[in-house]
């Protein structure tokens, strides 16, 4: 355990949060946005349900021949920083995935004859994109600007929870136009658009709804489109023609005619504009109805001030930020702290309507009752440091995500949690069923707004199904085998954290005989360990380990996201014991120390999914998710001091304030998470008990300010960037002589301080 | 007017319903099922939203090059007597409709390796179809069963309003299935699947949706399917691969596996069976949502006792059906007549749950408050006969149908009433507005279950449509300008009629300015009178005729579904001023007597629509409806008693009971409510108004129980298929010196005598 070094304090100066300073001027919404963070630089409120932000391509998921096409995966949120042209701006976007779909609903003004395709990037002119230049773009929490060159028209984007506003400023023109484009999206693909169905209620409203397959194989958005200038003329064309056109032949459907519906409709808007004029458009989402998205639209803009929308969003942004109020060493770390949170916040996403209705897994419509609703769980990231941040400083929408997974279980065909969902969907996207990590954490930190019987009911069911990867032969041998189910060493090494997790959440309620079941299970981990190669290893159903062993390659190992050199230290609720399996503390202060120290060949470099280079610090794939842990697992060797090192050392690599600033993506929020819990000096190792394990804190301070009310400190003494090392840490004035942070020591309120040392005792 | 002929009683022998007999003894619901009929021989009650039929062909809509297919005109209702297999069994078909859709949740039992393909007709071996004998083939009302063949299962079918139950015998087999195919359907083409989804619940339940496009342009059907028989096994797979699989294929989907979506869906559930093991299956329809039919099934069949179900159904047949007890002059007779009300109380159909929730137009849930909501309204066929027939016998129905059109309004982007709208689709079939003949129609008769106020305003809103055919230029020009418009003439006519209704309407409700503006638009039909000719002749908008005049052909004249000689007489709401303009009563005699005498060269017949050759009396195509008052016509002519020769010389030759009995479509009921008028002795030439004009009654009696419990008798006196004049009419014993019967006079009860003669006077 650690061993808190003593040293002399010294003074630094402090980038603080003076009086007229808010959170959101230290958020720099383009990180991420270039190479691999997957970010959106977009305008959206804390965990909206409408994700307002610039498309910068249209490339497809396959090409004609059915073909997987790789550039696709540089635009998960549909933006690329360096793009020459915008295609438009839609409602939807994940932050950080490393999947994709949505970017649902996209308008884009112009000037002349309406062009009803994107046209192309080298020539933009073919279609309704537009170049921009850089210097006229900017965005901060919920608020975004460009000026597209080809129409000139400023382009103002802002949001509340569930509506989009648009404000664009045109030219003088008798041909301004406003392009709806409702067959656009990421990750489109010939038969992506199952169907699009529009209609002109009268000249300054129009509703309708598109229904995509793909990640989510069944999904349906609703909108209702407001202008604050009635249309002169419209148009509405199917991108191909239906190949039954019946009766509504006997009209001209093309023009100025109220309704359509086909495979993949778009559409154009006309104005007469003079000069500077400002046109304004609300569209509202809803995953109910046509008539839900109007209902949402009334209930959060009922009026025509972008500016009113913008402010009282960016006042949310500031509540929800400032609950974290620190300072920081230099003006980039504050920009990357606050950036981190941002992320953080950005889902899951609410998603039900102002009056509670939210479409569920079955396709039906239920009632939310006393929760709110929330979708796109990527939990096989999230519930490592995403949750557990929750946790802390936003307790109850963790409980009501809980409700949110319970009520996904509650409607799963297949009687599980969720395990990659969005959308009344479920995608199936990676391993694990952490939604027991995220339900069992919540729970072991006191958080009851959610039914904890039917939450243990429900992880015990979903550990036991009899037909998600192999989980029969997993109970039966003890581990998944490689040729039953593949990536089954990942698998087994996550389905035994998973299973401790429940343990203790069945414990905790006195379920003794859940708890013997699943204790046992997450012993697992054990049946993989390969005494003669020191690593984790994949085995067959007949036992032999799978053959052709090499721990740094990524693929054909039974690993996913990761090779056996990280995999191997999967066993974040049992560090000792992996310590013990690996040698003892000495031999696994080692094997971290040549983690972290190793040149990783190119060869296996281009086989690691997800990173950048300067994602992988030595052999540690700083970019995905499966060694996050690894830093503080140091704690359980002889060199504890060593994730003082480390943790000081990861950010400055992985974490600038830059659109190329992320590793690696961001992952709906768990890159920044990890940031931000290694910069308070803590993290949680093992999610599903009450302790974070400390870090090195690079924070100068930070107050953390609870729902509970109460308000918790970390203060560091002689903080520096050399000195990384602590020393040693008090709680409320005590010295702590442990290596970990209770939860309810958080909760409780009080001040920690970290007292900085520039030498490892 | 009519001259009643005076002659001698005769007694003749009446075949009429005794104690012991029911209606539904009298119903052959196989009549139509060959050739032209478009009747489906299934189970259903009335109005019901369930139509369970077999299928026997799978003739598509277009070809692989998209190009028509004309056999497919044949399967409307998916059914043809003489097709030696049986493909399967779906829940919904029209009745008698010359356009299609629907076949929707197709099963098929099946013993052996389960077949995911219906198989050719010639080959029936080759997918699921069957083959089956038509002695093992019975139907009644709500009572449908056959013996199929191959797999020697005997198949039962039945309903309530929303629910069909299935009742399978099968043999011993290891391998007895069901096959559900959601791919099935109606006038099904390729790309005609939007989507569809399916869950298996349980071990003997299943729930999804299809939707499907076409001329619904967006229609979805949602069910619940019970097993009385948990199922051992199953399977769900595309008909046609979908290009993204995502992580889903980390299971296998094709082999119990309980979620399923994609643009085509097939499955199998499979059972041990004994000998003659019987599996019922419970198949529940909702407009809104997999819930919604879920509690319909509960709602109306809580139980598995078929018997029960088939007799409930049976019950309100005979109560709708005992609606008009009839005395015929022969077994026939007797079956025509029944049989025909059972086709008039076929549609429009429930569309609505049993809680009241239903889909809108604008694919919105509404709640039908205080009305039961309707759809699949033909109403270019219905407003004829169908519904006048409802102000007697279905009043409350018929106001319910019109609070469905004014709902329909209320929806619409287009602001009009319905054309021909169903499952919550408007598909713009046929010419006019004549919804506001049905409203104008039911006001005139004292029917008051809907807002007669928005009523107006809906129709008046219709009328003025800028967008539906031409209007404008109508209103303008007075006539429908063909070079604007096709089928010009018709349109004119049809307009000019649904005005005159419109103006009827205003005035009863004291508008002055709607009754002045439509009276006049009544009066359009003149403005294509063609004196040159003496027949109703298309216009160009500069006032010309159009050349090329052949008043036989009923191509390219302006006119659509009826030649010149037929649409000429289209001016119901003014046959004596259309005497005049033909040149009188003379001439307008003997115009009719060429109508029904003349020779239509076989040249001609093939370009008629929709009849077969025994649907045409000389040039008069009863078959298709523009001229279906004309035998009426002669009351305004110098030889009134020809519609009595003409009223009994129709029926034998266009309604026989026998499965081609029928002479055209029967067009939702229209045929078969013209049918029951003239068999009652008086048709409404002039929906809109509250009079019935007299014909010759083929009824030897006949009594309506009506809903205010009154009772209208009517009698014949000297009744004998030679005895088709009517010398005199007496009501409650008192000489009627007029042509036309009062609605009032029926609705008060009381006795209308006919009495007969060989000749007339």
């Amino acid at each position: 355990m650690m061993k808190i070094p003593f040293l002399s304090l010294l003074l630094i100066t402090a980038v603080s949060l003076s009086a007229q300073n808010t959170p959101i001027q230290f958020v720099n919404p383009f990180v991420g946005t270039q190479k691999m963070g997957h970010t959106y630089p977009g305008a959206t409120v804390p965990f909206g349900s409408v994700q307002l932000s610039p498309d910068t391509d249209t490339i497809q998921l396959y090409d004609e021949n059915g073909k997987y096409i790789p550039e696709v995966y540089s635009y998960c949120a549909g933006y690329q920083y360096l793009d020459p042209t915008i295609v438009g701006f839609s409602h939807t976007h994940f932050s950080g995935t490393g999947h994709s779909d949505l970017g649902d609903i996209l308008l884009m003004p112009g000037v002349g004859i309406p062009q009803l395709n994107p046209g192309t990037a080298s020539d933009p002119e073919s279609g309704y994109r537009s170049r921009y230049r850089k210097e006229t773009e900017s965005a901060e929490p919920n608020y975004y600007r460009v000026l597209l060159d080809d129409p000139n028209v400023l382009a103002e984007l802002t949001t509340t929870t569930r509506v989009g506003m648009h404000r664009y400023t045109f030219p003088a023109s008798a041909n301004a136009h406003l392009i709806l484009d409702l067959t656009h999206g990421i990750y489109n693909y010939d038969g992506k658009n199952v169907w699009t169905f529009l209609r002109v209620e009268n000249d300054s409203l129009i509703t309708g709804y598109r229904t995509t397959t793909g990640w989510a194989r069944t999904r349906t958005v609703y909108f209702a489109i407001a202008f604050s200038k009635p249309f002169k003329d419209y148009g509405l064309q199917p991108a191909k023609k239906e190949p039954y056109q019946g009766f509504w032949r006997r009209f001209d459907q093309t023009h100025h005619f109220p309704e359509a519906a086909a495979h993949e409709l778009r559409g154009y808007f006309s104005f007469d504009t003079d000069e500077s004029e400002q046109i304004l458009v609300k569209v509202a989402l809803s995953p109910v109805s046509t008539e839900g998205a109007l209902k949402n639209m009334q209930a959060e803009i009922p009026h025509w001030d972008f500016d009113q929308v913008k402010r009282e969003g960016q006042e949310m942004w500031n509540r929800e930020l400032g609950k974290i109020k620190v300072e920081m060493m230099n003006e980039d770390e504050r920009v990357n702290f606050y950036t981190a949170l941002y992320h953080a916040f950005l889902g899951p996403t609410v998603y039900m309507d102002a009056d509670g209705q939210y479409r569920g897994l079955d396709q039906n419509i239920h009632l939310a009752d006393g929760f709110t609703n929330y979708t796109s769980f990527s939990l096989w990231d999230t519930y490592r440091a995403l949750h557990p941040l929750f946790t802390i400083v936003q307790p109850t929408r963790d409980g009501d995500m809980i409700q949110s997974m319970l009520a996904h279980y509650d409607q799963s065909a297949q009687h599980m949690l969720p395990v990659w969902s969005h959308y009344a969907n479920e995608n199936w996207c990676m391993i694990g069923y952490h939604a027991v990590s995220v339900i069992a954490d919540a729970y072991a930190k006191g958080i009851r707004n959610f039914d904890a019987e039917h939450a243990l009911e429900a992880c015990v069911a979903t550990a036991r199904n009899s037909r998600f990867d192999a989980l029969p032969d997993y109970i039966r041998l003890g581990y998944v085998p490689e040729d039953k189910s593949g990536n089954s060493a990942s698998k087994t090494l996550e389905f035994a954290y998973d299973d401790w997790c429940i343990a203790q959440m069945a414990k905790a309620l006195g379920r003794q005989d859940i708890y013997a079941e699943f204790n046992a299970r997450a012993g697992n981990f054990k049946h993989i360990f390969d005494p003669s190669t020191g690593f984790m290893h994949a085995r067959n159903s007949d036992g032999a380990f799978l053959p052709g062993f090499d721990p740094l390659d990524t693929h054909g190992q039974g690993f996913i996201e990761g090779n056996a050199w990280n995999y191997s230290l999967y066993v974040p609720h049992e560090p000792e014991e992996l310590a013990n399996l690996i040698g003892g503390k000495e031999a696994f202060g080692r094997y971290l120390d040549s983690l972290f120290t190793m040149s990783l060949p190119d060869s296996y470099f281009e086989k690691t999914e997800d990173v950048t280079r300067e994602g992988i610090i030595g052999n540690y794939v700083h970019g995905n998710e499966p060694s996050h842990q690894a830093p503080f697992f140091y704690q359980w060797s002889d060199r504890p001091w060593r994730t003082q090192e480390v943790a000081r050392m990861i950010p400055p690599r992985m974490y600038r304030p830059a659109p190329d600033g992320l590793g690696g993506n961001d992952d709906f929020g768990q890159m920044s998470a990890w940031y931000l819990f290694n910069a308070l000096g803590f993290y949680p190792v093992s999610p599903g008990n009450d302790r974070y394990v400390f870090g090195s804190p690079s924070v100068v301070s930070a107050e953390l300010t609870l729902e509970n009310g109460h308000v918790f400190r970390i203060e560091t003494r002689n903080q520096s960037p050399e000195n990384v090392y602590v020393e040693k840490i008090t709680l409320n004035g005590k010295l702590l002589d442990r290596a970990f942070l209770r939860h309810e020591e958080i909760a409780a309120g009080g001040e920690l301080v970290f007292f900085m040392a520039e030498k490892h005792e």
